[in-house]
């Protein structure tokens, strides 16, 4: 798609960053194909079992390495055999010599969190400690369930869905909106590492999928209580929910665990192309942590919830495409989308001046 | 799409007409979403119960205003919630004042003759009274039934179509096609606002469709019968088609009501894009007019006949892209045609001479 | 899509060349429409029963004859009655004097061996002396079967698929990969009119396919064999594998016939577009000829095999499109498919000067 540096349009996207590119069982056995920030990338499991990602493409004759198989920890093509190392070189083919044979490119793999992360941009540059911390991942206290969507739409039309909750009481009237959220003041800070929104609501009923919540915590479901929810945007595109119901009046988010149901919902953003991008969404819960029923019927239908943003988000990009000079509109509800964009864009300027910094020899 | 005035083609309809955009019950309860000549529109009913478009646009973020709702003859966006009204500007919003909000296109609107009708063009040009008159409609003396198809193809193909009935005899051979149509004279006459060509033809064989119009007239259908066409282009886009067929030898066209069955075939034909309309189709009969069954026969009959054109004009339309330089024949039987796109073009070259004559200040 | 001679690219393909474009049944009652080598060709059969064909435009509007009928020899268009002739001619209309109509090309065209082969190019060059000879066609000591599909993906990808079976092992695991294909050594030589490419496996367990074969050759399948491999490539774009198997040591290639089965893997791969292409396979065989459940096993299994293929190459497509000036390697594997593309070029260069020889008057 990209052909040269000269017609190379800038992504829209930080390069050298770590995404959440699949899940394990994604990887169990064979090889997958996905792209990634606009790489199109197989990504397997080496001799060790550890996660590797090269490029999609066998330098033997141009076909897709994810089509194949992993023998030895090696990605063996599918078509005439090549075996490629998870270092993006040969290492073996039937009745050839393949110590000369052109590497492709690998990109920086980890498995952490129950989650395959890559970074797309320069593999010498990667740092497993710049990985976004996940408290709640790999704790016996907390509970996860989670699955993940293909979105016909430019990421951050999502992350701007995401930390503006005020949608929840139109596309999800049915189950986590209410006219309450549209009501309560939005705070929106930014800080060096993050974009913090937050919404607070006193003594309202809790919406259907809370009052599964507070069942779920063995707390009556009829009941006023205070809800609130913090959005936390952190580069390049994840966005961590705090949710959350007390008892109305026991002293809401900081109340006693004995009288709320709260959670985390967990967004990661990571872009395919321009105008597509794979979401994968969860909730990491602390109560109920043993029942998975309770889990699963919390996947569904979280499942249920963010499929209907899916039609809106996607018609959306399709009139941003026919009008990509109008101007949006900026409202304070916007602010948390507003602020995380500008992150990312400095991010990506970081990325450019470094770029132009380097001399270009060692480019 | 089209971004700006200098890259910007004229398009090939004329914009300031009526056009039909929709039926009523494609905007009861809830708002539509439809591009017409280019233009994606919303189309609803405000709190008079009257239909309104506006683009489909929402100024805050871009979503399609057609996903959402009507409250209190308001569009709700279905993200955020911001109303809009019918005149294109913001109503509402929660916990906002939207009174400076950017205004949207808001699209002369009018319902009549059991349609929906919008003016693509400048509003403020907008004139009911140049609303194509359709003298059946509305009178208890006709019956009419109809339905709509969206073609693949430019406009201007249909018609074409329209116009040239001696696709009949190989398009719809079994239905309403017999090979004297081929052999009967064709006759075209341009009008100051019209086209009309027709066609005669003395003892003939009705076909299938005219026996059934025949038993619905209460006449045999075993009998020779007189048979005419007459095709009446208007602009924008109208074809109004007076068919029918009379016991031969009674007087054709001109005989006694009880010795004939004619109808009105009702052509709107709504440029979508470039290459793709919404086709409005029907039949207005002044026979048999509360045999409900009976406009449900044919209702049925013409849909079945209409889409035997779907394929032709949808392929003729790739040939055509494939080859945009290559010149057709202009025969005597596309002298229909012909006349009216010829119409069709000075309407067009009218608007843009009225356009260069503005001081650009008003534009 | 190729608009005028300024713009217009070198197709990467011969055009005066014989190509298969259909077998008989597609077009017994009816036209086909088919694209080859980039021209759309209505196929039909003329009043003596030969096979023609004419460019797949109507020149009276553009409609596409192929959705027409054949009457008398003619080609009816099916819009409104034009009928040509397998001249390119216009020879008759209801109502119309057609003599001047302009003419639409016409196709060299010729039915033999049991496939309709045309020439896309100058017609007046088209001599069937030139055509593929195929001495098991019609032969009563061989019998035959195939299919077709179409493949989106360049064809000289299936030359190079078909000019070297190493892929078999990877590929067609399942059927007829052995992993001693790989270990073989492989030949290649080009003569003035063929590329040759050979594979000889001695002492080898035959694959499924070839126990299958031996088993309807009368032969007991549970025994080691010599297998061999040749593939034949010649212009524009045939390629004919002689395979087989022999009880192990009996002499290979050339022991009796009542020890060994083999065969001729035929494939005619005509491009339709500069991404996509016909594939016609099948199998020639010269045992067990009468048994036509037999010939339909191997036709079955074939298309089993030959559908594997398809996903490799159509995303092997994808992937050479989104960087085009990516080189890959040529091994000593793919001498086949390189040399096979040389003489493809050598042909094309060959067209191309030939027509900057001619006057620039007479083009």
């Amino acid at each position: 798609m990209r052909d040269s540096i000269e017609t190379r349009q800038p992504a829209p996207w930080p390069m050298n960053a770590w995404y959440v590119a699949a899940t394990p069982d994604e990887i169990d056995g064979k090889p997958l194909g996905r792209r990634i920030c606009g790489e199109r990338m197989a990504i397997f499991r080496d001799a060790e079992g550890r996660a590797a990602a090269v490029e999609d493409f066998c330098p033997h004759r141009g076909a897709p390495l994810s089509l194949g198989f992993v023998r030895d920890g090696a990605l063996v093509c599918g078509y005439h055999g090549l075996a490629m190392g998870c270092d993006g070189r040969a290492v073996g083919m039937p009745g050839q010599m393949v110590r000369n044979f052109p590497p492709i490119r690998a990109f920086a793999t980890v498995e952490r969190y129950g989650f395959i992360w890559v970074w797309p941009g320069e593999a010498t540059r990667a740092d497993p400690a710049k990985l976004h911390h996940l408290p709640w991942a790999g704790s016996d206290r907390w509970a996860y369930g989670g699955g993940m969507f293909r979105v016909a739409c430019d990421y951050r039309l999502m992350i701007d869905n995401l930390m503006d909750l005020t949608h929840e009481t139109y596309v999800h009237a049915s189950s986590i909106g209410q006219k309450e959220i549209d009501e309560a003041a939005v705070k929106t800070r930014a800080d060096a590492d993050e974009v913090v929104t937050s919404r607070y609501m006193e003594n309202v009923n809790p919406p259907p999928f809370w009052q599964m919540a507070l069942r779920g915590s063995g707390l009556p479901d009829d009941v006023m209580v205070d809800r609130w929810q913090t959005c936390r945007f952190s580069l390049p595109s994840h966005v961590m929910i705090e949710v959350g119901v007390a008892l109305a009046g026991r002293g809401g988010y900081d109340a006693d665990p004995a009288v709320k149901a709260s959670s985390i919902v967990v967004d990661f953003i990571t872009p395919e192309t321009e105008t597509s991008h794979w979401y994968f969404w969860g909730m990491a819960r602390q109560f109920a942590i043993h029942d998975t029923a309770l889990t699963d019927e919390i996947r569904a239908g979280q499942q249920r919830i963010f499929s209907e943003d899916l039609e809106m988000l996607e018609r959306q990009q399709h009139n941003l495409s026919d009008h990509p000079d109008r101007k949006l509109l900026k409202l304070n509800i916007d602010a948390g989308g507003v602020r995380s964009r500008m992150m990312i864009d400095r991010a990506i300027a970081g990325e450019r001046d470094a770029a132009q910094a380097t001399p270009s020899l060692l480019r």
